[in-house]
């Protein structure tokens, strides 16, 4: 459990409608599967069609999800009346993103009046076995919506 | 016109079947539109369930036509026998990207021995008009393929 | 010559001013050799103090002069009554920062309301020869001054 | 603590013993506070002339201790008869630097045959209050010594 404090009241109900407005979500199949006031766990599970030239995760790809979950963790605590845009990240690829489901785990670090900031861990779940595939930090904005 | 001189002369080709292989390539349309030793352009044309909830490309798609124009540029100057990955890429995300093409243009700022930096400077094109959307400092690592 | 129009008629005293209210700045010896808007060149002589074991400069000495460097090019097209700061920043160290001069070059990419994004490419002059040993993409923000 | 094994005994004498070969490290006052396989803590007390305009410590220095902690937590794993170099870092300012000491914390996210990646906040202590003012992504290279 993170200790911070939502400043409104609908978050959650707002973060998921958020999701559900981006239509590359459906399209690529990504889901939240853990949302929480500074947290958001987000899922792919593994496409062929989105694999570069050795069968695993374009990095792009990596970032995406791990860009939406360090998304999602920000917009929850920011106040009612806004939404969210990344103004940038920076992704480190540790090791090759093979598996059964993609996993983006993003928590604030930072929920500042303008700007957030989060880290991102993206894991790839084989069974049981989670193996961490990328790292990474990000900053956030909250623009009127 | 770059200064850097390849050091396998099959680059061309090897670079052209490095994208031909990559499954996520063709499944959303990016192409080559300009190889040269150290330099690499890529596009690719809107599409409407590649977008976020504003109906622009979502920030993991302008990293992945970026990472992939940024990694063929590394990827020319490779030795034979090689393939490329990318280690590690940060984006600034300056500009919605709306408009009718997506445009990566990468040079080489290092070809090392084992390692190659990339900048990478993003537009959307709107009928004669391009737009800087994002900006992208990528490093890739050649491997033994 | 850059294209951009400083919204502050003050914008060059007003940056040289910051530069000198700076104690970092003269302790360590950086200077601003070239000042336009959106662009800004600093200098900072070799120093043995400020190397790592190999006898080259330190990478957060390179970072700090680089930073300094786009700070400034943003800073040079804020308005009247604000502040400059660094909101994140990534540097890629590319080769070995030895020789008789550090030169950071700094220039805006974007310059927004709120943020500004600066390029900034270091080299290392030794003689007449100009060697590029890092680049940095940075994230500034106005604030009230 | 860390489940990393170190792949060099002498891991802790060769790490101290590069700290000391540096010259910024003595002209600074950086120290190591706390060193295991795959973490390293680093202080450094405040010091005025390494301020920026407001009187906290310039980005560039928070950038510096940041970096020698994730480069020194990665040098903790990697074998006899290397130096480690750092290839990159990305570093978000979150707080100003201010207060009594400042204190690094780097850690190990992955080890590579070539490559580490390290995860580095960076603290202001006051009394007996730490507050989280930056977060550092670092890659750092092995080279032959």
């Amino acid at each position: 459990m993170s200790d911070f404090q939502p400043r409104d009241p609908d978050w959650e109900a707002r973060c998921r409608a958020s999701l559900a407005a981006q239509p590359i979500v459906s399209a690529l199949g990504m889901t939240i599967e853990r949302l929480e006031p500074g947290f958001c766990e987000m899922h792919l599970p593994f496409r062929r069609d989105l694999t570069q030239q050795h069968g695993f995760f374009q990095a792009g790809v990596v970032a995406m999800l791990a860009d939406n979950a360090g998304g999602y963790a920000a917009y929850s605590l920011m106040p009612a009346g806004t939404e969210v845009l990344a103004v940038e990240f920076k992704v480190n690829l540790m090791s090759p993103a093979k598996g059964e489901v993609m996993i983006a785990r993003g928590r604030v670090l930072k929920s500042g009046r303008t700007l957030s900031v989060t880290a991102v861990e993206v894991f790839m779940r084989d069974g049981v076995k989670e193996s961490l595939v990328a790292a990474m930090q990000q900053t956030c904005i909250g623009v009127a919506s």
